[in-house]
């Protein structure tokens, strides 16, 4: 598996937050950091996604946004 | 400061690569692992950005995608 | 605090919307024109942002899109 | 026209910087202010975008940022 | 109308879900391949957007993620 | 493999066009269709992407804009 995108590293699902339409996986990845993200409910059906699942969190760099505080 | 986004960590800045409207900065979060942001040379000049420096890195969680391989 | 991003004006929280999972914040920027974010009611708790705020408005300029009517 | 996003606003085209591949375009819009978009080349001249030009600023809510400094 | 995109298609609604704040459209696009959009409530009624609508679908090439399987 | 974008159909690599930095590689899709994704060009060479190579074209939903001409 080959991403195009620069960031993309392993995170394990530690909790799922369903909404109506749309849902919110959090996630631990390396370090204990934790990140999230949201999709819709029919792609985390179709992804067949639940706690303790191991998965690739993809970003494309132009998503990032830098500050300095 | 507080930021409408799930996933904002520190990072430190290890490299800068200019193209000729773009740049990509290279950086290190906790744990060794590497993120990078594209952003115009003009953001870049505002910033006052280097290497070394620290810096938030954001990112909405409606952009990060997950895949499960 | 500087931003990676060619467009951040200051806004002010005119109305918050709230969703299941999500919220919208309506903003109201110079000109009387309006601008919406949607975010996490996480964010959004994270953030205690509430109407009558005085907040940054971030857009990196990749996500801005021109169409020619 | 009708727009599938919360923001869209007229602006001014008032500066095309081009790169080798993208091109940033900055803008006026209401009250003084400015933004910017950064599209391909090819997107530019198949709008025949100019200096001068009245255009759609689009920003779907979900790409639109807070930060509470 | 011209698109500072490079990626812009006409598709055909055919399915409208709605969440509490948000909503996912269904399209059909050329060749019997299927696409969604996410958007807000206020959106689809300020687009007065309905199954058997043609639209143009929309998508800037910095969002577009490609993956080698 | 599994996703979590509602968008993501197979494509072959027609062009690639090369910048400083970024690169814009040009699909087909299904029915002759065009696409466009424009990644950095560290991306690039990580996937080792040609012309002629079938890749996945994902996009999430919240990504995707809906304009009704």
């Amino acid at each position: 598996m080959k991403y195009g995108a620069r960031n993309h590293i392993i995170g394990k699902v530690t909790e799922i937050k369903k909404g109506t339409l749309m849902c919110q996986i959090n996630l631990q990845i390396p370090a204990d950091s934790l990140m999230s993200s949201v999709m819709t409910l029919d792609s985390m059906h179709e992804m067949d996604i639940r706690p303790g699942d191991s998965v690739r969190v993809v970003v494309k760099a132009v998503n990032v946004l830098l500050v300095k505080e």
